[in-house]
């Protein structure tokens, strides 16, 4: 248990110099063999593991003859597909044990109880620590973005509500009303107190200091100790979940320099949110939770329930949307995802949920983070808007995508991916330059967003609220009444050049080595497309209430647009165009609003946006973003739609001259056997009756083989014609009824100079027929999560497929679409 | 289509004369042989079909040769299996074809776009339809309610709101409160005038007798025109959404009835609600409007993602809860729930609560049906009597379980089971007898539940709110302030008994022939109970202020214990016993009463619940249903957890004599062909190498065999000594390299009484080798839908093993926990 988790870390660490993690490590990169090869420039430290495996191995085979597989090798290399397959019977196998022990002795049945609760016991510290580690980011990125601004003299460690707080009872939430003495701007600590151009030249420099220092401070972070700590990591943990390994990237040093990295870089006032690292975040925690039960530590399948769980609790914590959390987790994150996980999703969700609801980090007692405070019904022609806000959703979705991409693309294949640090710091720069003068994007965007949503109160004194002949009922409008007045104008024109800077910065922000979320991002651009809409639509059936469209819906006296309804469709509308979730995004915006209400315009809009943007790119970022950086993962949700068959996939390829490298049951010596695996690399070999009779019998592993050679050697001498024999003495009785080949067996167990390893030998590979159509042949690799199966034709081996070997196939036939085959290179 | 749709409503009405649809038709009646049996006795029929299939199959496999398999046969026996694995790839094959004629005319890319929109236009359907239906029987049940107590005179077909609301302009949500005088109480009908034990008596007597009238009409209707009508549907929609054919069992004669039924058993007072057979109904339109789509009415697979957006829209409409409604199709009834009808099912449940709303049949303006009017903070020390519920609810679930099922076991094995009508009105005039003096139970269910989730109010003058200290703030209370007075006493006596009468009936009413879910009635026992805890925790409370669980939380003042929420969480955790839902559950309850604040309070009841009950009985009622009725369900969420292996399983068993039946490659002759068609009754044959040589070369439909058999003889004479041959001149080439037995072939082939039937041939067997565990081989069928898989042992054929097997199998493994082995008579 601590081996493995100290490999993770020293990986995690080795690797820390490595500037673009995955460029150099390309899965692809290997040379086209039958078999996906195993790394073996670890054979030092894999020699130590194998004994002990090997013992427990046959100790385990001994009270299980059926499952001779190896049960308790969970030890995959780095960048290498999983087989969920193995690894969950495997843990049914060591349930069993658990369950058949469990009747000796109190001890054991207490271990079996633990068993049975480690699982929710394992989802509830991952929700806990999700929690409030996303409390203390919260908290901390607070602090860290008025440090922008000034310092509370008297004690630095609070941020500017809590120093007013402490100093005199100021109204809490409101943090820009009033000044208060303790916080000193940082004019005001150097010396310029009076108002003007100095001052505000002043604040502006040092908004644009601190902004560069926070920037390069994050940057600095990840590209010494955790370089897989940048990006939202939502791509990396799809393809983790879908069966992959990536050492480190789910450790403890890449949540560590993840969380403080994140502050940084939200604070630095770049345009990118911290909603989407929480995802990684939370599966980092998952993955370190995970080692204290070796049922989910040691077994990469079962690991990954506890991973979806804890990527349900990410949203969960970013959000306080526990349901919609859940959601993201099955429809945009996990692979496999059993009806167990749904329940212990949902509990890890609450719990992380009610951790950050508790330390309360968005300290205004409300719950919910972009909370609205009306309930004016919606009239059926405002469709029309929120449909057009879902088709600009799906265009920016789309102009998103491409663009990022391109740019991504640029940056990896030219000179500026050798500068990462140079590109944050001028970025960064950049950044604070130009969102400094415009005070809507001078506030966070958490705060632009929160304040889009809201309707216009009475109190509000801001130029989006400057409605001259409004009348307010109770404190709030009904609708914001009446034509705007001139500061509207100029909110609208502010509103639009904030758009501008961020839709462009947005672009060449995510992909940077920062850790970077683009839900907030979008969500904002999104806010504003939606609020000037609003505000058109709003003021178009002001001054033509008899129109057609107006004249059912909107009488004279009271307003039926609001504007800020429009914000939250349109955030809805433009984080569906990127992200292309739906039935979770629906859930989320409307935990995120706790608007019951407006579930139809949400849907509506949601659901023109998928259509539009699937019309110009299919899937969302995530997977533009998976398919960029070249990760094998097989897409659950696109459907195979093609005709061809397994034996157009297959290795060896008819057309090549290479032929399939295999075993045979009996006939092979000591010297062959070791000559093979000497000349090839693959991790597992079929077993067939005969070189003439290529039937399948079954498959080993490469690394059960070594051992057995290697023991064999310590044991005896002159080995080499020494005949290696693939079936047990328990077989022949099986055989017995059926089988006809077995003349030559008889010759064998007579001949003394035998050696048996049959016992290593799996007798259940997965076979596929020559001529099965490709479409069930990926039905298999998704839904039973293979690694490899043997393609027969009429029972003789033909050749095996791998998952890489689908992903390449896949690939080529879509490659005319695309514009890159990085699959080939 | 119109062929298929005619054999669902002339089977649903041929079969209405049967008394318990299930016995007879026992799919597990079957001989023990190697393959499911298909019916022989419909020769007449399926020979009509043949020919039509036969020239489709041909055309379409010009046009593709890879697709050798039938590609348009949909047609399944009633209680047959599905192969989803053919079904969709048949779709995959449809909608390629589609794609390919789209280039060829504008009215064939019209077909395509129409082909893309279909799904969402049948979910539309579906939606709308569910919506008015349940809207529509909302009306009508609160009509034919009040019809026990009295009339409008004016206008009969208005229940009392709607007359009093019609006479004069009455509180429209209040209907106990005053009288109307166009309102006719049946005393007053008659001329009893004055009030006392006379007017008393006559509605006593009038209640029963409607009662008795509305019951008998129920089961009336449904023993002659639909017995599929009966129960709550939910077992049944679960193993037809498992992939079983049940004719008729969602037909419009099912939907008509049911609709009907579900009014008069409703309101005839018996304990049971009308919220389960609404999924059956919106199954029904879900599979009524699949054949305007031959799409999915022609691909019985297809079908099946409509029936689960149906399953969720039936929820979302029964409780106004389109996210629940979704969860609960995913994590309760659906068996196959690809990304896209995750979608579609939020689409089609969010369209039926819409319906449902804009005809608002709750009549209150309110959209959520319990909806709860405070937001009093729950004391943590509350968790206690919360979990107490809990453990309460799984009891109760195991307890109902246990004796539901026995009693149901007793009426199926018993004479009773054959007086069926008499059963029903005698429960009905038991039930109307014992409620009606108790106002508690007098009161339909839902207005049961609906009052017991409420807090009490200051013009609430019923016994339950007798506080007489109680100070009521701004109309509320804040809690139910101070000691209880002697109404509150009087009231929890009359609970209690409500309590123990609605247990002990809903024991018995649930599985009697007419239309009944058991969610309302689980809920009001649930509510109860926590009501009457909750009452006994608030006085406690205010009795021991200094308590070390209250000190902490409870004031003098304030009081800290709301003993409605007591109620939700109680029918909560009731719910929960019974149906072991988890998930969908809490989602459910928190739409259903919008309550976002107790969302804790209620996982904590419903995990407690489903642990509590788990301990008893595993599964919750619907699938002891399904175990009790024999049904063939493959359950998804049971894990496997036996060390057999395919050998185990497989056909014909070792030790048994019998053979397995089939076909040679090259070697056999027509009569012999013809002759074993005429000894076995498989659906499906595998076709081997040589008799000496069973090598699995692939597999034939009966139905193929039969067909192109019977065109031989019509072509030529003397056949029965020609040599049938399932290779095809096409096969050749792909042979010719590893091939070695194909000597044979090529002396046949110079011989012209040789008849090739090679394109019959479905090349893609599934294969699994006899030694793979048993929990893969469940995992195969489970997740890829399979109908049977050939197993084999070093290429040779050794048996077959088909979804029936497995179902034995696991009956058989697991007959030493359960009292019956049903699936073995």
């Amino acid at each position: 248990m601590n081996k493995e988790y100290n490999t993770v870390r020293t990986t995690s660490s080795s690797e820390a110099s490595d500037d673009q993690p995955f460029l150099p490590i390309n899965p692809f990169a290997e040379p086209i063999t039958t078999m996906s090869s195993a790394n073996t420039n670890h054979h030092g430290r894999d020699d130590d593991m194998i004994d002990i495996d090997f013992q427990n191995t046959t100790n385990d085979r001994s009270t299980n003859s059926v499952m001779n597989v190896d049960l308790v090798n969970t030890h995959y290399d780095d960048f290498q597909t999983i087989d969920w397959l193995k690894d969950l019977m495997r843990d049914r196998f060591r349930h069993r044990l658990l369950r058949t022990k469990s009747h000796q002795s109190f001890f054991n049945k207490l271990l079996m109880y633990h068993d049975a609760w480690s699982g929710w016991l394992c989802v509830l510290l991952v929700g806990l620590s999700a929690g409030v580690i996303a409390a203390v980011i919260d908290i901390g990125t607070n602090w860290i973005s008025h440090l922008k601004h000034g310092i509370c003299l008297n004690a630095f460690w609070l941020n500017r509500e809590q120093c007013c707080w402490a100093s005199r009872q100021l109204q809490y939430d409101n943090v820009n009303s009033e000044e208060c003495p303790e916080w000193f701007t940082w004019p005001q600590v150097f010396g310029t107190y009076k108002k003007g151009a100095g001052e505000f030249l002043l604040s502006y420099i040092m908004y644009i200091f601190w902004s560069t220092i926070f920037a390069t401070f994050a940057v600095l972070l990840v590209k010494v100790f955790a370089p897989y700590a940048c990006g939202s990591g939502i791509p990396e943990i799809k393809t983790i979940l879908g069966g992959f390994i990536i050492r480190g990237y789910l450790g403890k040093w890449t949540l560590l320099i993840k969380s403080i990295g994140m502050m940084c870089a939200t604070s630095a006032g770049l345009i990118l949110g911290k909603e989407g690292p929480f995802v990684h975040i939370a599966c980092c925690c998952g993955n370190i939770f995970s080692y204290l039960f070796p049922k989910y530590g040691r077994n990469e399948a079962k690991k990954r329930e506890i991973l979806s769980a804890a990527a349900a609790a990410g949203v969960s914590v970013a959000f306080g949307a526990p349901i919609g959390g859940v959601l993201f987790s099955l429809e945009e994150v996990s692979y496999y995802f059993p009806y167990k996980t749904l329940w212990r999703s949902f509990f890890c969700a609450m719990v992380g949920a009610l951790v950050v609801r508790s330390i309360n980090p968005y300290g205004n007692g409300h719950d919910i983070q972009f909370s609205i405070d009306y309930s004016v019904p919606w009239a059926s022609f405002e469709l029309l808007p929120f449909i057009l806000l879902g088709i600009l959703g799906g265009l920016w979705g789309a102009f998103f995508i491409k663009t990022n991409i391109w740019w991504c693309r640029f940056r990896k294949n030219s000179r500026l991916g050798q500068y990462t640090i140079f590109e944050v710091v001028c970025l960064a720069l950049i950044t604070a330059i130009i969102i400094y003068p415009n005070p809507y994007t001078r506030m966070s965007m958490s705060e632009l967003i929160k304040r889009l949503v809201s309707q216009c109160r009475v109190e509000d004194m801001i130029d989006l609220c400057d409605y001259p002949n409004a009348q307010f009922y109770n404190g709030k409008s009904k609708g914001s009444i009446g034509l705007a007045g001139p500061g509207v104008h100029h909110a609208i024109w502010k509103l639009f050049f904030a758009l501008i800077v961020q839709v462009v910065l947005v672009t060449f922000t995510i992909g940077v080595k920062v850790p970077s979320g683009l839900i907030i991002p979008s969500m904002s651009i999104g806010a504003i497309t939606g609020r000037i809409i609003g505000i058109i639509t709003e003021q178009l059936a002001i001054q033509n209430p008899t129109f057609i469209l107006f004249r059912h819906d909107c009488s004279k006296e009271e307003n039926c647009v609001t504007p800020a309804l429009y914000a939250i469709v349109g955030a809805c509308a433009f984080l569906g165009g990127v992200s292309k979730m739906t039935v979770s995004l629906v859930v989320i915006m409307f935990e995120l609003t706790g608007g019951l209400n407006y579930i139809v315009p949400l849907m509506a809009a949601a659901m023109t946006a998928k259509w539009i943007g699937d019309g110009f790119v299919r899937g969302g970022i995530y997977d533009a973003h998976i398919e960029l950086n070249g990760y094998p993962f097989l897409d659950n949700k696109e459907e195979f739609n093609f005709t061809t068959i397994a034996a157009d996939v297959m290795r060896p390829r008819p057309e090549q001259s290479s032929s399939l490298a295999y075993l045979t049951q009996n006939g092979m010596t000591f010297l062959e056997v070791e000559n093979l695996l000497k000349e090839t690399t693959h991790t597992l070999y079929p077993v067939v009756v005969t070189r003439e009779q290529p039937y399948l019998v079954g498959q080993i592993q490469r690394r059960d083989l070594q051992i057995a050679l290697k023991s064999q050697k310590m044991q005896r001498f002159r080995l080499s014609q020494s005949l290696i024999q693939f079936t047990s003495s328990s077989e022949t009785t099986i055989n017995s009824d059926y089988e006809v080949d077995n003349q030559n067996e008889q010759r064998l167990t007579t001949n003394p100079e035998v050696i048996r390893i049959g016992n290593l030998l799996d007798q259940a590979p997965i076979i596929v027929t020559d001529q099965t159509p490709m479409e069930t042949v990926v039905d298999l690799f998704r839904k039973l999560g293979l690694r490899q199966a043997f393609v027969t034709r009429n029972g003789r081996l033909r050749g095996i497929i791998t998952k890489k070997d689908i992903l390449r196939h896949v690939q080529q036939l879509t490659s005319s679409n695309t514009e890159t085959t990085y699959y080939d290179n």
